[in-house]
């Protein structure tokens, strides 16, 4: 086995064609057996091996610095990197993060996980190099999918100035996570279909030179492209056909299933530990269901199957309904208000951490205009994706802060659905909807159906005294919490606010009466977020005392949820002791 | 003359060419008297005279729908649906924005003024009208300055899948604010040297089709080319050759300074108040200073000439230290990420209300890698731009609460040269810093030189009782307060924060011993705000109470700075008064 010898690039540097052939087969024999037990991405990586055997055969990494775009294609990179082990051997399978990672190898420059992002960073890096006088090539590793996002067109429009070495290699397998979508797909085609001399070339119109290798799963033919690009003195593009999934029956045939796979049973490819989650299955039935309803409800993606999983079945059946404009938020939102402006109703779905990328567009295509389009946002919680690249628990301090933009956070699958149904039905603001998060408990709280009356809170339990407020996922908490107080002999308050973007004031007045200590708990930082402005509400009241739960601001990374959440006391046994601690000293 | 008369589109539409050349000289006069006495963008309106008269000949708004971009050359648009006067008379000249304004005109369709979204917006409408089943066509009407923006860029490849009517004027004036910059400009300028036919077309390479009117100033002819594109039935890019400034000689000549420009003298140009911003000198100085010193340093722009009005001149001797990216922000950012990944010190400067199109990038591409570079925020503060679209104020929520970006709100001059040398030769943080704005005196505060104890506040005035926390451009406020208390008697203390990403928690902790009340001062909107994280973290202590100043939550336009101020108390003898009677009653 050639594999498990390689521990930096110079060792495969060597070799002759048929090693390379070996290599690469047994870097997607491991790959698979680690994908089968640990999951991750899949189709990126399979169809890039021959790409990344060739790019570390010809170019010098580290001195060469490559950068992967979201970087979910770099496990071969990592494999020739001095990170074998982290393949080969299940005990050490979580040794390494699902993205490049300068604090596991000088051979990675960058954190990423974003999309669009490589040949903007690998610019910063081109320039750095001039500056310093050094020659080292830099190489920007990006794929069709993520081209269609605005950073990458920015940056293919800067890098097309450059006078000076930079290199593109575009990894075209034809698709995203799911079909490709716009306009620049069917060129990219024509491209692949005359051996890249099709007339208006993408590429050339920024201004960046073009080569084309036609089999990009064939290490030899990309070595020779490579080379020949190799110390180049201007800005270059190779444009390299691959196949998604490549080596893999299951993955050639549906690509987007095997985009980023659980655990699966090599055999058959079937999924290990079936998970449906009951909020993505409601937002998909009541996508179905209203697009049926009402001819101006649209349903808008940014390639992430709308972060609800639609799968082609679902899509089909919306057909124009169903709008997927490329990976591009910044577009989507912008569309939404439009859409919203000519009368129809939008959805745009994405995840939590996505909408990070489209503050700018919520504040000034939508909310400035208030075009009363509506936003789900999924994976709001620190109960989701873990990686530091994908927190989605940032949201809070970012939208509820824009003026006219409601944010809502319902608690229970009954009250997200008659959110739902509201805000497509209104059209009086922009709503935005923290999807709740699965795998916690739901307390059975009142549901309302008409949600205009803006910033409307609901006491779900009356007591005294101590008052918890639990935000969206975190209303079963603040309910366990005031359960456990009961039998401390305290009895609770206990408010469900929903809506995130302002407060019931005429509540919270209501509450100085009999109560002394209001808790805050949300799914998010505390810094910028809800329970900040409700302790600012009360800062003048010298009667009250206000504690804001969540989590500190900081990049929390590959964490276990339970031991966040302990380590941030957001479990209910630690609110009621940090309660009762905080009655006995006023 | 014709144009006193006009009241809709409908009265140009029997006009013969004669007609229209008188009518377009006339608006050329009216804007011309105007922009001497009021002020305004300029180059871009002149430029697009002809265009205009011609869209609302061969269309029908606003059943024909033109979203304009950024919308600062819509003053003939408006001239022409009903606003007339507000460009005649001068007693009614503040009548209209400076942008496109649904509340002006139903030909009106968003309040716009950020580049790059007017493709993305009407491909919303285009949707909309499709779902609806009517026929109107929708229009873009875009400047090749803001071509380079990502959102403009996803908006293309969106519109070349669109398989319908939607129609892209592209106004080339061979000119953004500044020069154009990137790789798509050579090429833009092939097809203006070939007529519109030199290969490569970016349109075409997005799946559009195209179409090219060599004289864009000429009404007759394209009156022509909308004519042969109204009700097409798929996306197309008509291309105009136009010129910025026509018609008046200064501004044909240095079409950057005349881009926008404040009253002038109509026979010299020349301007009537002359103003220089001392912290933009400063900054200019720095940066030209800072480039001799050190070899690695860069200053990044994003098309404005790095919000400090960099002129030709400091451009060309800052050489290969100066890279303007195009308007791109979303690059910039990321592109100073790979600098400082590199080595290099790089330092982005562009307007705050800019800076909210790269939540994501400063997140991702810089805090998560925790690349040391340098973004300096312009006119965040009320006292700066007062259009509804390019307000300054809502940037703490977005930026202090980033982890691992260390936020900066310089108190003066002296202040913020320390702290901009600071930050460029310190290699740990990624660090933001808030511009001092001018027009407000200056507290003579004691200046540290090392910043790197990061979050130490400084205590400016020993007192009791009272501490006024005043952040940035409200330092001076908070000594001013301090003063008037002090003439009543109380001895305050006065903080000055400076750093707006983390807390102080020893000075804070300090001040419970002998204080009682709290104020918090900031220039910007209160909600998930600096004073809020203030008021929080006393929030669990009975003996002090807070009290938060600074803006509502709300998109004040066009506002008086000086009753926006007065509204929120924030003046001196307010806060002073406040501050008595909150002391008399605990």
């Amino acid at each position: 086995m050639y594999l498990e010898k390689i521990t930096s690039p110079a060792d495969i540097k060597g070799y002759g064609a048929a090693e390379r052939q070996v290599l690469a087969r047994e870097m997607r024999d491991a790959m698979l057996r680690r994908a089968s037990v640990h999951g991750g991405h899949f189709g990126p990586d399979f169809g890039a091996v021959e790409a990344i055997i060739a790019l570390h055969t010809v170019f010098d990494s580290p001195r060469d610095k490559i950068v992967y775009d979201i970087s979910h294609q770099s496990y071969p990179h990592k494999m020739l990197t001095g990170r074998v082990e982290a393949y080969l051997d299940e005990a050490q399978y979580d040794a390494v993060s699902g993205y490049t990672n300068p604090e596991e190898s000088p051979h990675d420059f960058f954190n990423v996980g974003h999309t669009s992002t490589s040949i903007s960073l690998a610019t910063g890096l081109a320039k750095a190099r001039d500056l310093a006088g050094r020659q080292e090539n830099i190489i920007a590793f990006i794929g069709d999918g993520s081209l269609s996002g605005g950073e990458a067109l920015e940056g293919l429009n800067v890098a097309g100035e450059m006078d000076t070495n930079f290199i593109i290699v575009f990894n075209d397998n034809d698709q995203s996570i799911a079909e490709n979508h716009g306009g620049m797909y069917p060129q990219l085609r024509r491209l692949r279909e005359t051996n890249g001399t099709a007339p208006d070339n993408l590429f050339r119109a920024m201004g960046l030179a073009y080569r084309y290798v036609a089999d990009g799963n064939d290490t030899e033919a990309l070595i020779a492209a490579f080379s020949a690009v190799k110390d180049s003195t201007h800005p270059v593009v190779v444009h390299i056909r691959t196949q998604k999934g490549k080596g893999y029956k299951f993955a050639e045939e549906d690509p987007e299933t095997w985009h980023y796979r659980q655990a699966f049973d090599i055999e058959t490819g079937a999924l290990k530990h079936l998970y449906t989650d009951p909020y993505q299955t409601a937002t998909v039935d009541f996508v179905k269901e209203q697009a049926r309803k009402d001819p101006r409800f649209v349903f808008l993606a940014a390639g992430t199957m709308g972060g609800i999983g639609l799968t082609p079945a679902d899509r089909a059946e919306l057909g124009s309904r169903y709008v997927d404009v490329g990976i591009a938020e910044e577009h989507a939102v912008a569309m939404a208000s439009g859409l919203a402006r000519g009368g129809a109703r939008p959805v745009f779905g994405t995840y939590s951490t996505f909408f990070q990328r489209v503050y700018d567009q919520m504040a000034q295509d939508v909310a400035v205009n208030n075009s009363p389009a509506v936003f789900v946002s999924v994976g709001a919680s620190l109960y989701y994706m873990n990686d530091v690249t994908h927190l989605g628990f940032f949201d809070i301090p970012l939208f509820s802060h824009i003026p006219n933009l409601v944010f809502l956070a319902p608690t229970s699958l009954a009250e997200y659905e008659a959110v739902l149904r509201w805000s497509v039905e209104q059209t009086r603001h922009p709503v935005m909807i923290r999807m709740p998060v699965g795998g916690y408990e739901e307390s059975p709280y009142p549901v309302r159906t008409d949600y205009g009356d803006l910033n409307k809170a609901i006491r779900v339990a009356e007591g005294a005294e101590v008052a918890l407020i639990g935000v969206g996922n975190f209303a079963a908490l603040a309910s366990a919490a005031a359960a456990e107080l009961a039998g401390e002999g305290i009895h609770a308050t206990v408010v469900n606010p929903l809506y995130l973007s302002g407060l019931d004031t005429a509540l919270l007045d209501d509450l100085r009466a009999n109560h002394r200590l209001i808790l805050t708990i949300e799914d998010g930082i505390v810094d910028g977020g809800y329970g900040q402005t409700v302790a600012a509400y009360y800062g003048m009241d010298a009667g009250i005392r206000v504690r804001c739960y969540g989590l500190t601001k900081e990049f929390h990374d590959r964490y276990s949820s339970r031991e966040l959440a302990r380590a941030h006391h957001l479990t209910a046994a630690q609110i009621a002791a940090d309660t009762l601690t905080a009655l006995r000293r006023p």
